[in-house]
C-alpha cells in the first residue's frame, strides 16, 4: 500500500483534556508525531509569559498543534460525500492542521519582535529543509511537502482547504480559544463547538457556516472578545513581555559592543547577528532561553542580571494607564528623572500598547490574511457574518487601543526616601 | 500591627482550574508565594515524566502547592469555632500547606533514587536555611520556621495539625488527585471534595470524617486506585523513567571515571559527589535539566548521547511482562545476547517493578507515615474506615506488584537480518 | 430564642445540580420550604411549555425558587461588615429571594394573558392572606409578611433589598440563566457567578459591581441575550404556548356559551368568571390542568378536543416569518381561505409575536422596574454599564421584534388534493 | 424506498444535557418519537419519587428513552464493518433501545407492586396491540413488531442484538446512571462512556469489553454501586414509595369496601379489578394521579386523605434503623401500641426492605436475565470481568440489605403529653 493510503494497524489516541481524545489513524500523521522537530514544540509554551499571571497555562504548542490537527480531522468527517468536498485533499489538511505551528520558537512575541524573526517562515523552512519531517512528507508525495508549505502560507490554490486552518473561524482558533481557557481556568472561551461543527460546509474556496447556526458563531466570537482582553492582553502577562524583551535586547547590545559573557550567549550568536539558520532556531527552545536567563543573573552587568533576575523569580514591572497622545510631557519628564535616579529608562520604563499585538477578534476585510466568516442562508447564498448579526456588527472593526507604562516600582521606593526625584516619579506616575 | 496578623489591603485571588480561585488574605501567605525559592517551583513539573504519556500533564509544583493551601484554608475556615480547633494554628498550617513541596527538584524520583537524596531533606533546610523563605518566616516568629518543618516532618506535637497536610485523605492529595486528573484529562480523579470538607471535623490528634460522609470517601479512595494505576504507573512514563535514570546513571559514571565532557556537567558535580548543598539543588530545576540533555546529545559517548537523544526527542524503550520469580532465565540469556549484540544491558535491558514506586493508594496500620482515615459514628466513637466500607476494606493493604521489562525495540530490529542474536531475542521477548 | 433567629440544630441542605449545595442554617427558612404552598412550586415548570422544544427542560420553579435563596445568601456572606449593609435585613432578604415566584401558576405566561391574572398580585395574596406561609411570617413579627410583599413588590423603603431580588443583575436572573442553560443543556447560559458574587457591593440604593469585574458582567448579559433567542423565544415553544393559550380560550368561551362539558371545568369556574379566589388559585396546577386536557380531548366540540390532543400529544402547529406590516394582505386572504377549508381561523391561524414577551436582555433606564447594572470605578464614583462597555451598549435598548404566523399544517395537508383553497393557502404560506 | 430505510432530508437533533446532541437520521424512528404512546413517557418521572428526595430529579422517561436509543447508535457506528455485527440488525436495535420502557406507568414500582402488574407486559402489549407505535412498525415489515417484542423480551435469537439493550453493561444502564447523576447533581455516576464505547466489540452472542478498557468498567461499576446506595436506595425517597403504595392500598382497599368517592377513581377501576387493559393503562399517567391525590385530600375517609395529603405537600414518614430477625418483639409491641393510639398500624408502621428494590449493581450469575460482563483477552480469549478485577470480585455478589422502620413521627409528637403509650413508642423507637 501506498504511504500515503497506509493505516495504523490499531487506531491510537490521545487523551486530550480538551477534545477528550485525538484520534489517529494514518501512518504518515503518527510518524509525524513523533519527529524531533515536532517534539521541540513540548519545550515551547503555548501562551508564553502567561503562566506568569494565570498559573495553570503552563501548557506547550504541542497539545495546542495535536487540538488542531483533531479538529481539522471532525471537519473534514462531516464533509465526506459533500459537494466542493475533495476526499484528495484529506491527508493535506491534516497534516497541514499538526504543522501549522511547527516554526515557532520560544517566547514567539518577543523573539519575533527582538531578533525580527518571523515564525511562518521558520515553519516553511522546516517543511521544505533538511529535516526529519521533511523526509516523512517527501515519502507521501515529491510535491507534498510544498504543498503543505503552502496551505500553511495560505498560498495553496483550494481555499477552501486554506479555509480550514486560516480563516476568522479556523480550527486553529477554535482549538487555542477552548485550549487556552482550559488551562487558565477562566469561564470564558467555552463555546458549542460541537455545534458549530455540525453546521459548517464545504463552497468552492471557502469553509461556511449554516445561518441556523449563527448565534453558535456569535458566542465564539464574543469568547474571543473576552479571551482577548482577559487573557492574551493581561498587562501582567505584557509586564513579563516587556522583561523578556529587554533582556534580549541588553544581550544583544552586550554582545555587539563586545562584553565578555561569564556565560557566552552560544545557541543565541547567529540570532545576534541577524541570520539564525535552521539548525540554531531548533536547537533554541525555552529550556535553553531559560538557562541562560538563569546563568546571566550572575553576569556583572547590573541591567542584564537584574532583568534576568527579574523573569526568572517574577520580580516584574508594576504599569499604570499611559495617554501617548496627551502625556508626552509627562513622560519626557520621566525619562530624564528616571536617568537621574539612576534606572535607565531605555530599559526601566517602558510604553507597551496591546494593539502591537495581534488583535484580530474580528474585522472582516480589514486583514488581509483571514477571511471573514460567511453564514450559508436558506436560499443558497451567503452573507457576511456581521451584516446579519447585530452583536457582531456591533463589535466588529473597532480598534481598541491600551496603553500602559511599565517600570519598576521596587526600585523607585529604594529611593532615598528624602529623594525630590523620587517624589516627583511617584505624583507623576499615581498623581 | 504583628506581621503574622498582617491582611492584605484587598484580597488576592488566582484563578485555579482545579478549585476556581486561590484566596490569600494574609501578608505571610502572599509574601512566600513571591520568593524565588517559592517561585522556582514554576520549573518542576508536578508528574515529571507524565507529560511523555499524558501530553496535558505539563503543570508544575507551583500550581499544585498553591492548590493544597486553598484547600487547607477552606477546611479550617470549617473548623472556626469548633471543638478542639485552636485558631493560634491557622497561620502554620496555611503556611506548612503552602511550602510542604518546596524541596522537590527535578523529576524528583529519578534523581531521588540515583543520587539518594530525599525532597523532605531538602524542604527543611530551605525552611531552616539562609533563604528569602526562611527570613520571612522568621519575621512570623523566631521559632516558627522550625514548627513549620516539623509539621511538614510530621513531628509537631499538635497531630491535628499535621494531619491536615499528611493522612490518608490531606489535602495533599485531594489536590494532586484532582489537579492531576484535570491536566491529564483523564475521567478519573473526581470526587466530591466539597461534601468531604463539610463532614471534616477536627478531634484531639486528627481530622476525621463523619459517617454520613463514607460514601464520599468512599468516592475518593476508588478515585487514588484509579489514578494510581491509570495514571502514576503508566508504563510509558515509566519508560520514560527508566532512561532518566540511565541518563543521569551514565553521566555520573563517566564523570567518575573521568571522562571529559565536551558540556562539562557543572550544576551536577555536587550531585555527582553525593555532596549537593542548598545552593547548588536550588539551582538546578528542570530547565537546567534538559539544557545538559540536549547538550549531551553531541557527546561522544554513545550511550550518554543515545540516552539523551531518547529522552529529548522520546524515543521511548518498549516493554514487556516480566515476571523476576520464573523468568530469571530468560533474563540471563537476555543480558547476554544484549551483550553480543554490542547494547550495553546495564543501559538498555531494565527490569522496573510497580512497587519500587510509592503504592499507597489505601493500607492502614501499615504504612508508618500517614493516619489512616477514621470515620466519626453518631454515638461519637470513631471507626476505621476499611472495617465499615466493604469496598474499602476489599481493595485495601492489598500489594499489586507490576514488572515490566525494558528495552530498545528500535535498535534491536537495526540488527542484521540474518543475525541469530536478533531473532533470538525477539523470540525471548515475543514468544 | 426568638424564632427569627432561631438555627437549626445542623444545617441542612439540598443538593442542587446548579449551585452544588444550597445550605439553610434558618429555622424559618426550613419551615417556609416546608409549607404546602412552597411545596406546591413542585407541580410548575420553571419554563412552561418549552419542555416540548428542550426535553431536558422539565425543571420546576421548586428548583427555581431554592437557588435564587442560595444566590442571595452567598451576597449576604459576602456583605457582612461592609459598608451601606444593615444585618438585620439578612432574614427578609433570604425570605423574600425564596418566595419571589410563589405566586406562579400552572404555564403562567398563558394562564395570565387569557385569565388577565398577576403572578405578583397572588404572590402577595399568599404572603399576605390566610395560609401556611402567612403564619409561619406573622410568627417572625407581625410586620414581617408586610415586608417581604414589599420587597417582592418593590416598593420596600431599602431599595438595596429590593436589588437584590429585583434589578438588572439580580439574583433571580443569575440563577434562572444558569439553570435553565442547565437542564436544556445549551452551551448558553454560562457566566462566572462566583467572579460577579465577589465584586458586588452594596451602596445606599442599589447593590453595583467593581469595575474590575465588567467583563464578568459584559459575560452575563451575553448570556442572557443567548438565551433569550435561543430558548425563551423558541419558536417551537411559542408554537406550544399559542396551543395552549388556544385551548384556554375556546374552553372559556364554550363555557361562556352554556356549552355541556363532559367533564366539567370545576377548577376553572372562578378563572372563566374572572375572580379566581385565593383557595381556587392555589388548587390549579399544572397535574390538574394536564388533568383535564387529557379528558377534554374526549369533548364533542371539535376545536377543544383537537387542540387538547395537539396538546398532550405534541402535534404543534407549524410557523412561517411574517410580517405584520407589509403581509395583512396575505393574512386576509388566508383568513378567508381558512374559513372556507373549515379551519376556524380565530384558532388556527395566530399570529405571535416575540415583543409580546418579557424582552428585556438589558435596557437601562427603559424599564420601570428593572435597575440598570451601575459600575463602581476605583474613584468610588458610579456608571450605568453600558456607557463603559461597548458590547453592551452595542446591543441594549435595541427592540428586535419577531413575528411568526401559525397554524395546522397536517390539517391543511389532509385537505383535498384537487382543492384550490389548499393550492392557495400552501402558495401564501411557502410561495 | 423503502419505509425502513427512508432517511430525513435533513438529520434532526435534540439538544440532550447528557450526550449534547441525540442525532435521528431514520425516518422510522423520527416517526415513533412522535406517536402519542411515546409523548406520554413525558408525563412519567424517570426516578419516581425521588425528586421529594432530589429536587433535580423531575426529568422523565421520554428524556432516557431518547438517550438509550442514542448511546445503541454510537455503539453501532462503531461496529460498522466489524466481524459478528450484521448491519441489516441496525434498526432492530435502534426501535428497541427507544421503545424499551415504553410500557412504564406512574410511579411505576409502587404500582407494579400494588397492582401485581408488570411494566415489561405492557411494553410488548403497546408494540403489539392497536396503537399509534404497532403501525408503524408494521410498517417496516409485518413481522417487524413481534422482532423488536422479541429484543425487549430478551427472547430474540440473535443475544448480540439483546445485550446491547439488556445486560450488566447495556445501553439502558449507561445511560440512567449518568443521566440520573446529572440530574440529582450528585457527583457520583459519572464514569468514562467514551472510552467504554471504544473498546466494545460485538461477539457471537453478546458485546464484549476489550481488557485495555478494563478500568473504565471499573469505574462504572463503581458508579454503580455509588448510585444504588446514595441515590436509589435512599431513605427519604423510600418513604414516599410507601405512602405511594399505602394511598394506593387504601383506595383499593375502600372500593372494594364500596365506599363512596367524592371523586370517583374512574380512572383506577380496572386497577383495583386486577384486569387494566391496555387503553385504561396508557391514560393513567402520573399527571392523572396527582389530580386524584391531590381530590382525594377532601375524601371523608381519614387515612386515605391523610395519606394523600402527606404525599402531594411532602410530610413524608420518618424512620429507623429495623432488624426484623431481632426486633420482632418490638415491631409487635408497637403494632399494638399503634393501634391503642388510633394508627392504624397496617398504614403508618410500615418495614422497607432495599432488598425488595431492584439491587444488580453487579452479580454475574446470579442474575437470569442480565449477562455479565465479559472482558476481550489479546489472545481473542473472553474473561468475566470478577475474575480480572479485583474491585469488582469485591463488590459483586455480596448482598446488602437494609431494611428500615417508617412512621409518621408528627402524629406521634401530637399524641398527649401525658400518654404512656406516645412515652413507650418514642423509648422503643429512639432508644
Amino acid at each position: 500500500m501506498a504511504y500515503k493510503d497506509e493505516k495504523l494497524h490499531e487506531e491510537k489516541v490521545f487523551k486530550d483534556p480538551v477534545h477528550r481524545y485525538v484520534h489517529v489513524r494514518d501512518r504518515v500523521i503518527w510518524d509525524l508525531v513523533g519527529t524531533p522537530e515536532f517534539q521541540r514544540l513540548r519545550r515551547v509554551k503555548q501562551l508564553g509569559t502567561s503562566y506568569l499571571t494565570f498559573h495553570g497555562a503552563e501548557h506547550s504548542r504541542f497539545n495546542h498543534s495535536l487540538g488542531v490537527y483533531e479538529i481539522v480531522r471532525r471537519i473534514i468527517d462531516n464533509f465526506q460525500n459533500r459537494e466542493h468536498w475533495n476526499h484528495e485533499e484529506r491527508l493535506l489538511c491534516l497534516t497541514a492542521a499538526l504543522l501549522h505551528d511547527l516554526g515557532h520558537g520560544p517566547f514567539s512575541h518577543s523573539f519575533e519582535k527582538v531578533f525580527k524573526l518571523d515564525h511562518e517562515y521558520f515553519t516553511r523552512a522546516i517543511i521544505l529543509g533538511d529535516t526529519y519531517v521533511h523526509a516523512i512528507l517527501q515519502r507521501v508525495a515529491p510535491d507534498f511537502p510544498q504543498k503543505v508549505a503552502d496551505v500553511i502560507n495560505k498560498t495553496y490554490e483550494n481555499k477552501l482547504v486554506v479555509s480550514l486552518i486560516s480563516s476568522q473561524i479556523d480550527a486553529d482558533r477554535m482549538d487555542y480559544l477552548q485550549r487556552d481557557a482550559y488551562f487558565t481556568g477562566v469561564s470564558y472561551g467555552h463555546f458549542d463547538m460541537e455545534r458549530i461543527l455540525r453546521v459548517m460546509r464545504p463552497m468552492e474556496d471557502q469553509v461556511v457556516v449554516k445561518e441556523s447556526g449563527m448565534h453558535a458563531v456569535e458566542d465564539y466570537i464574543m469568547s474571543r472578545y473576552q479571551m482577548y482582553w482577559q487573557v492574551y492582553f493581561h498587562p501582567v502577562t505584557r509586564s513579563a513581555e516587556v522583561i523578556l524583551t529587554k533582556v534580549l535586547h541588553r544581550a544583544k547590545q552586550l554582545y555587539e559592543e563586545g562584553y565578555t559573557f561569564k556565560c557566552a550567549p552560544v545557541h543565541f550568536e547567529t540570532f545576534f547577528k541577524g541570520e539564525p539558520d535552521l539548525q540554531a532556531y531548533l536547537k533554541l527552545d525555552e529550556a535553553i532561553t531559560l538557562y541562560y536567563f538563569q546563568m546571566w543573573q550572575e553576569e556583572e552587568d547590573p541591567i542584564l542580571s537584574d532583568l534576568c533576575w527579574r523573569f526568572v523569580n517574577r520580580k516584574l514591572f508594576k504599569y499604570v494607564e499611559f495617554n501617548p497622545n496627551t502625556q508626552m510631557n509627562e513622560w519626557m519628564e520621566l525619562y530624564k528623572l528616571f536617568q537621574k535616579a539612576g534606572m535607565d529608562p531605555d530599559y526601566y520604563l517602558v510604553v507597551d500598547s496591546s494593539s502591537d499585538l495581534p488583535y484580530d477578534f474580528y474585522r472582516p476585510g480589514e486583514e488581509g490574511e483571514r477571511l471573514p466568516i460567511h453564514l450559508l442562508l436558506p436560499n443558497k447564498e451567503l452573507q457576511e457574518l456581521s451584516r446579519k448579526s447585530e452583536i457582531v456588527e456591533a463589535i466588529s472593526g473597532k480598534k481598541r487601543t491600551d496603553h500602559k507604562l511599565y517600570f519598576p516600582k521596587d526600585l523607585i521606593e529604594r529611593l532615598s526616601k528624602r529623594s525630590k526625584t523620587k517624589k516627583r516619579i511617584l505624583e507623576i506616575l499615581y498623581g
